[in-house]
């Protein structure tokens, strides 16, 4: 560690301060050696990126509960058991699968022109004349929630929030939450259809997929993303006067469909029966060929597990890889989704309290650059260790309580299991999430590789320790 | 002009030397006085931002022969009234009006994906079925050619030809090139249906319209632009085996529609009888608003006329505007379109020796970087004023013969008009051309104005001088 990257560190996370820069006069540990090790082999190049291309290729978009999601489950599950890693199994759930098969928007008046429009998942089919009305705009969700009953009657809601650009990605969240509620609002106001500017950041005529809230077996209304653009124009042409769309959607709901997780391991030296686990997700929406969300995760856990288990030992505890599926579908029976992790965390109940750890990398292949550990374990011994191991890929150790481990890791957390978060550089993210454009060219090798290196680096130490992260260090580090 | 910029000019085109450097010690006259005016009014801001934004905010995609390009006609003609041009009329041709509606393209096997494709302008419908085809895939235009009859015997050709960015744009003439003969060269062949990587610089989901060529009452095929992303899709698809696609057009050709030129003047001050001749187009593709595609024309040229109407004094020459209709259509009955072209040509047959000189503006809204005059003239007198006063914006007066003037002075130059060209940085131009993404949001205001005042200031130069371009100088300058 050099003496601007230590003074950084302290000034950044003066916490760390004692522990960072005291601890680099400590002699490294073996576990740690074999940490940069793996961190090294991993900058000169893994399987992730050719991972990326092959899944992209072969199997195009993937959605929840399709053929396509099936099919590239079972291709990895054989690479993985090429690679050598142990106990490879895909393990089926029954999913109610929604298919959006055509969906088509136009402005009617005052002129015509095509909108680039996705019905939201769990959107009712419309009949093929659609449906047609005159726009009204809300720019937040609080504006349409306190929109009066009956106000909206035989109109089209608009919701036109605009998801600010971070690093951390944390925009997403209110443009979810119109998302999800925009259509039950506009439907108590009595709206016929529900349209928003999409979940993203781009100024592109893409629109964004994603679900909506089930109510019943399927969302309130008609309901669909515009693209930035289209949302765009339709504002300019609001201030001159009304403006009419229609809109219709072709979609489908298949109440007996399956998905599946793809669940392999590494097994663990000398504590094998102690899981650490790392995740993805197999799905991807229907309107690219979901490279960054989140074949870029597939990739990286892949490439990950390959190089731990390519090492000359194996960690300690047992590394298990799970790729969960139906991450992007919602559920009439369950409007929150994440079946397929609820389907592991159901299959796996026994076995929770031996789950140690775990996170999912699922924000696409941006560099990471910074680490959340569970309460306490950033200022720890350990926290000093993998600040040395990280901050030469630019990943500080940060103090952020409590991390997010990734959406298919909820259910698990809820269950008592400590998560930890490699943060990545999401400011171009959601210019692409859940668009035609998440495709593969948009994976930049460099930046997959890096991540595949904090990953690889951090879970040797973690997978060689035998710390309980589900209790805070009982000292601080001097 | 400062030394650092006559350098600089001097050592780009040294045959400008003399001229230039020595004529910026001669006095100004006050045509030059009054273009360095109008030049700098140009740079304090014009009506054109404005103008781009109501074009394509209040007619959106303003396809060839449609109703939204006949009101966007109408309207312009009306707000030309309001700012005091002369002579304002709408001129009506007959035109057959192909027309989209739906297309809709994907791949089939090895898996499902939807495909980003646009029926080429003049391909036929397909029926509600569609196509389908396994793709054979021509990396250029001449591998096409040489394929051998029967060949392609129920496939779909595909051309990969990509097109170079380059400043001048002049890598979309091998593009066009495919996009016109391809389809009969697939037919040729035996194909099926011609696809092709779409004739653009982008690296986006986006196919790129554009006419293909008539055989008889349409295209000899089925025939569509592929996005870039979706064409390295099936590229890598390729490797791995055959690639089949389904392709469906609902294309309609209407033979008895209608288009129209709108033209205004502002008559000159001793010269009326002379005609400087400006133009752009009033039409665009359907699948954006034709914001760059030429809404940025349409706001140049009539900023230009507004700014030398509004002058002290009127130059001695008449400035005519001209927005030409249906210059994206082509027609069975003339599969080289222009049709709005050939209608001012044909009404105004016997004026065109009256037509001193012309150009059209006609490559989006990037900043103006040179000047190409009629041959001889770049290294007169006159070429050394127009430096002085177009240096300053960043224009290079430069040697190349002859001009291209823009595709609507075709006609008229083919009668013998003389044309110049004041050359935009087309780098990123066809990055959005004929795409979803050419929207109002793309124009950048400064770039428009830098336009407004290279043209403005130049128009005014040659239309207050009594220059006869058609004779080259008979001695260059000093």
């Amino acid at each position: 560690m050099n003496r601007l990257i230590c003074a950084l560190l302290c000034v950044s996370a003066f916490v760390l301060h004692s522990a960072a820069c005291s601890a680099a006069q400590v002699a490294d540990s073996a576990a740690e050696r074999m940490a940069v090790s793996v961190r090294e082999r991993a900058l000169r190049g893994t399987v992730a990126y050719s991972f990326v291309e092959e899944i992209t290729a072969r199997f195009g978009p993937r959605p929840a509960g399709s053929p396509a999601e099936r099919k590239a489950g079972e291709w990895i599950a054989d690479e993985w058991r090429k690679f050598g890693f142990g106990n490879v199994r895909v393990e089926p759930f029954r999913l109610a699968v929604w298919s959006r098969n055509r969906d088509h928007g136009s402005i009617v008046a005052p002129f015509g022109q095509p909108l680039a429009v996705a019905a939201l998942g769990g959107s009712p089919a419309t009949g093929a004349a659609g449906v047609e009305g005159d726009v009204v705009l809300f720019n937040t969700l609080d504006d349409l929630q306190a929109a009066a009953a009956n106000s909206l009657r035989g109109k089209v809601a608009m919701l036109n929030y605009r998801m600010p650009r971070t690093q951390s990605g944390i925009g997403y969240g209110l443009a979810t939450a119109g998302r999800s509620q925009g259509p039950t609002m506009a439907a108590k106001a009595g709206a016929i259809a529900f349209i928003m500017r999409s979940a993203g950041t781009d100024n592109e005529r893409y629109p964004h997929a994603g679900l909506t809230r089930y109510a019943g077996r399927s969302a309130p209304l008609p309901s669909f993303a515009l693209s930035a653009i289209d949302a765009n124009q339709i504002e300019r042409l609001a201030t001159r006067g009304s403006v009419r769309v229609r809109l219709a959607s072709a979609a489908t709901l298949d109440m007996s469909g399956q998905s599946q997780n793809v669940v392999a391991e590494i097994a663990g030296s000398e504590l094998p029966q102690e899981i650490v686990i790392i995740g993805a997700h197999l799905d991807s929406w229907d309107l690219g060929t979901g490279a960054v969300d989140d074949a870029a995760g597939i990739g990286i856990v892949t490439a990950v597990a390959k190089l731990i288990l390519d090492s000359p030992r194996r960690p300690k505890r047992t590394l298990r890889i799970v790729l969960f599926g139906a991450e992007e579908a919602s559920q009439p029976t369950d409007p929150f989704g994440l079946f397929g992790a609820h389907a592991y965390a159901t299959r796996y109940k026994s076995e929770i309290t031996r789950h140690v750890i775990g996170s999912e990398s699922d924000l696409g292949s941006g560099r990471i650059f910074g680490l959340d550990l569970p309460d306490g374990f950033a200022a720890s011994d350990f926290g000093a260790q993998v600040s040395r191991v990280l901050l030469p890929l630019g990943v500080l150790v940060e103090l952020e309580v409590p991390p997010h481990g990734g959406a298919d890791l909820l259910p698990l957390q809820a269950a008592g299991m400590p998560v930890f978060l490699l943060k990545q550089d999401a400011t171009t993210y959601f210019d692409l999430h859940h668009t035609a454009a998440d495709t593969f060219d948009k994976i930049d090798r460099k930046d997959l590789e890096q991540n595949v290196a904090a990953w690889s680096a951090l879970l040797w130490l973690i997978a060689d320790s035998e710390i309980n992260f589900r209790a805070p260090p009982a000292t601080l580090a001097r």
